[in-house]
This record gives C-alpha cells, structure tokens and sequence, in this order.
C-alpha cells in the first residue's frame, strides 16, 4: 500500500474504525465459514483460529493465520480463507483513500498433523 | 503453481472434478456473499458477475473478474472477494498434489461509476 | 405419504410440532435465500412469499408457493425454492413414521411480468 | 424436460456454462448447509456427498446423491437437499428455453445405519 | 408488552400467523447459527435447542431456551442468541399494533457441564 | 454486569479482545443478516448501521443502534438485531469473568420515514 495509507493505519487515523481489529474479526468469523465459500471443503469444527498483523517496511502490512482442529483433516483451508478475507476487509477500509492496495502471497508456511502428512515452505 | 499441477489442471486431470468450472461458480457464489464477508461492506443488488481464467506461462493461472451493479455504491469489493475465493477454491482442489501454491496479487486492475469516480491502474 | 402420516399431521398429531406451521416458515426463509443456494440466480428484494398447504386425497398435501417483487428479473427460482424447502421441511418432520413419503411434480404453475414474458403451464 | 432441452444440455450447449457441474456443485454445497434451510434437522459434520446425473430416455435427467457421515444422525436430509437442489439448478439454467421442466419424485432410495435402522424402497 | 397486543397473540389472533409458533423456529434456527453471528463462539454441534413460551401477567411473555451439546464447549451463547431471535420475532409480528414493546432481562438461569463448572443464577 | 467487569471492559484489559469494537462489528453485520433471523421479515438494502456504547453508572454499558434505508418498509428490526449481537457478544467476551451479565430494555426507541409513520417512546 501507499506509505501514507500504512502511516494512517497505524496510528488508527482512518474513519471507518480500527481497521486491524476490524480485519481480525472478519478473518476469524470467515474461517468459521470457509466450507460455504469453498465448495469441495469438508465443515471442521475449528478449535481455534488466530490472525497476526505485523508493520513490514514502510508500506506493507503483514499478516498470519492459523487455525487448529482436532478432526482428521486439514485446516489449511481456513486459515488460508482467514488471511484472504482480513487482507480484503483491509483492502475495504483504506479504499477510499488508496485504491492501489495490492494482496499478495496468500500461501501455506507450514502444517502440521492431518492424514496429509506435515508441511514446511521451503524459503 | 508447479508446472506438473497446471499441466494437469489444463487437462481436466485432476479428480475432484472440473477445477476451473467449480472454482468460477465458487466465485460467483462468493461475490453475491461479499457484504456477510467483509463487516463494512454494504449488501449490493449485482446485476453481473463474470469470471475468466487464463492460463500464462507454464506455471501459473490468470483470474479475472468483473462485477457490475445499477447501485449507487460501487462493487470492486465484490469482484476481489469472487477473485480470492476463486483462487481459493483452485487452491483446495490441487492441494493434495501441490501444497506450494501461491496466491499473488489480488488487485483492482479497473473501475468505472461509482460516486468515487474511475479509476485504471497504471502499468 | 402414508394415509395414516396424513390423518396425524392433520390432526397436529406429530410431536415434533406443528408440520404445516414449520414447513410455512422454512419456505419462506428459504426464499430470500435464493440466490446463496443456486449458483446463477441473482440476489432479488422479494416483496412478498406465500405459501398455501392444501389436503388432497387421504394421502397427500399439496402445496403451493407464490413470490412477488418489483424487480426486473423474475422471481420463479424464489417459489419454486420456497416449495421444495417446505416440501422437505414436511419429509423431515415426517421421517420417523414415514421415510417412504416421495416429493412430486415440483413445477412452474403461472408466472407474469418479468423480461420473459408471462407463463401459464398447459393442463 | 423437453428433448430439445435435453439434447442441448447432454451436448453443453447453452449458454450459462456447464450445467451438470454447476449442479453438482450447488447440491453438494446445500447438502452443507441442510440444517441451515430444515428447521429442526441437526446440524451434521458431513465426511462425503456425491452427486451423479443420468441421462434417462430422451427427455429426463436422473440425479442420485448420497450422504455419509460418522455421526449418530441420519444423513438422509443432507442427501434429499442435495438432490433438491441440484435440481433446482438444472430448471434456473434451462428456464430459459424450456419453462415447463419439472422436477419429480424426490425420494429416498437406501439408507443403512444410524439409529433408526436401514431402510430400502421397495420397488 | 401491551395487555391488547397480549390478548391477541394468545388467542392467535395476529394475521401474520402463530406468533409463538415462529418465534420457537426462529430461535431454534439461530440458535444454530450462533457462532456465525458472534465473532468469538466456537462452531458446537447442538443435539437440542428447546424454547418454551409461558404467558406471565397480563403484559408479559416469558421465553426460556435450552441448549445441550456433547461437546466440551459450553452451549449457553446458543441459548441466549436462540432466546434473544425468538423475542425478536415476537416484536417483529407484533410490531404493527404495539411498536413499544420491550425485551427485558436476557440472562443465563443455569448451567451444568463444560470446563467452566456449574452456574445457577441466585434469586 | 459487576463493577469489575465493567472497569476491565472499560480499560480494555479483558484478554480476548477490544471488546466493544468486536461487539460493535458483530452488531453492524447481524444486521445485514437480520431477514436471515427474523422469519418474516423483508430484505432491506441497508445504507447504514452505526452502533454507540456508553458507560453508563459503574456496572452498566449502554448501547445505541440505529439504522437507515432508502426502501420503502422500516428498518427497526435491523437496528434492534444490532444492538441485541453486539449485546450478547459483549456478553460471550465476558462470560468467563462474569456469567451473571444481564441484557436488558432492548426497544425501539425512535423511528421516523416508513408507511407506518413516526414514533418516539414516551419516558
């Protein structure tokens, strides 16, 4: 994003509300959600679901998710769903200002457990 | 995405079904959902959502999609979320052959109306 | 359905409540959501859903569904949902005693307005 | 339906995209939310729902889905909900050409486990 | 509420249909909905929801939910949310007549199981 | 709620969250949702919620919604659905410190516009 766009997120200078608890919100409840939105995705009763913020640079915000279950498939789903709809409740809150925003690099870091076996991205 | 998975993509290979046919229908499914998504974001009668795939290189697969509305208020929210879950989607069904996926820019490439006037996003 | 499931729930005799109050609201509920559940159908501002239970013969109900609303599209996805949900709603409450009950002839009876222009299905 | 409906949607050809895998798609995805749309039915961690299309004679589609799942409820809702609405698609893609479809006899075929024992129709 | 709009509701005398009737549905829906309205409940698979209506006074009606689940997570949110939707839509029907009806004292009245041990609401 | 409730709230020293920010984002989109909850009543195009708290006393929050349209049916029921999630998210977040939380007097307090004309409660 614009480092003008950063700099008003952070310092919680934009109208519309604290736009990074908005965004945590909006991912948890979309995880929640995620076998609506994804067609083939089995409904996993969700034990928890966690998303981070970090201030990369000057104008770029990162984010990470993470889900965890107890039921024998993957949750990678979720939590991939989790960071796509808090970085477009972002994208939603600074439009007005910077329609430029782009969301780049939704992917898995790592999984562990599930019948698929455990995953590391390699750097 | 792994030249092998797009490859196979391509040739309908995959057997959870048709990949590119059910994630343009997750898509479309997801934009009409939009508002329940995004906390801010006003529900918004669409009259049109189209979802086009491309395949570039021999690695990757172009998403595009476009939402049109006689409302007032403009629906580049709609065409981003029917873009990530499409995205989304594509990513669930070649998981079990390729976990290292990326999903990269997710962006506004063009928008027109709106009381916030047009806006094309400059190469 | 079994003229015996008949004779209890016209007697409100089923324990699970009363059927035809139930089916009435799952109709009506499953209309306006229409457009989650079959992919292509656009979101409509529905006026008004009814729908009408009638007993016909010792061993069937038939019921009836009936949208309206000022929008430009039609509204016949919307009753013909409205009546498949109840219809369902009805099997549900009735399964205990009668998993045999069979759904029929779910169908377009009159349609007017709309783009498409009016509909009347030939006896 | 009419033949000449049949013959276009056997051959893919009409214009709103593939209509069996759009269906397919939205039976799966409402089997999902069946506890959503039933009102007193229990909502079910769903393990499979399949959906398969038959051509029959010259002018009928047959759709059978099935439900499975480990819980102690029945799963047969989720695989009538399926079915219903799959069906639901197949006239919202076709309405265009042929608004005389109807959709017949939605019934249960087989069921095995759960604690209401199996249950088979007898031809 | 006002002794009229009491009177009528207990003779079933409000067009809209059964007042009490749809406001047990209503609340038993979202009961099973909860977790998607608020933000931090964990997705529970309900085994029942049970609301009870008692007329008090000659201006009150009383509503009590009951939610039992076998999962470790306490279900009093689903009771509570099942509660407040169904005085809800007792407003919603009555509305017409008497807008100035008040919905007084959501409250847990007991609770027994989950890892938060036992509540019960002193007098 | 108890005084130590209501000062953690207010200091913002409750584990889970900013409370009300949550409570205010879960109210502004179960009003989105409110058709979804409330049977019979119509889909409305919102074109706003805003929802206030306010310390009230040293044991009460006290929470206005309102909401508009431009449609031609009244929007009280999405402003009381508002306000009765975000009280009983409230509620969810402090549960663990306080289960005796009370949600009391949800009522309309003032609408104006819609064909059955003004209203405002009399003290």
């Amino acid at each position: 994003m614009a480092e003008a766009t950063r700099r008003r997120l952070a310092e919680r200078g934009l109208t519309k509300g604290d736009v990074l608890e908005v965004a945590r919100i909006a991912g948890i409840m979309a995880a929640k959600r995620t076998s609506e939105l994804v067609p083939l995705c089995h409904p996993i009763p969700l034990d928890a679901v966690e998303i981070e913020f970090e201030l990369i640079d000057a104008d770029q915000v990162g984010i990470s998710a993470e889900a965890r279950t107890q039921a024998r498939t993957g949750v990678e789903m979720e939590a991939l769903t989790a960071a796509s709809v808090a970085a477009l409740t972002i994208y939603d809150m600074c439009k007005a200002i910077d329609r430029g925003i782009t969301i780049e690099n939704i992917q898995l870091e790592a999984k562990s457990g599930g019948k698929s076996g455990d995953f590391r991205r390699s750097p």
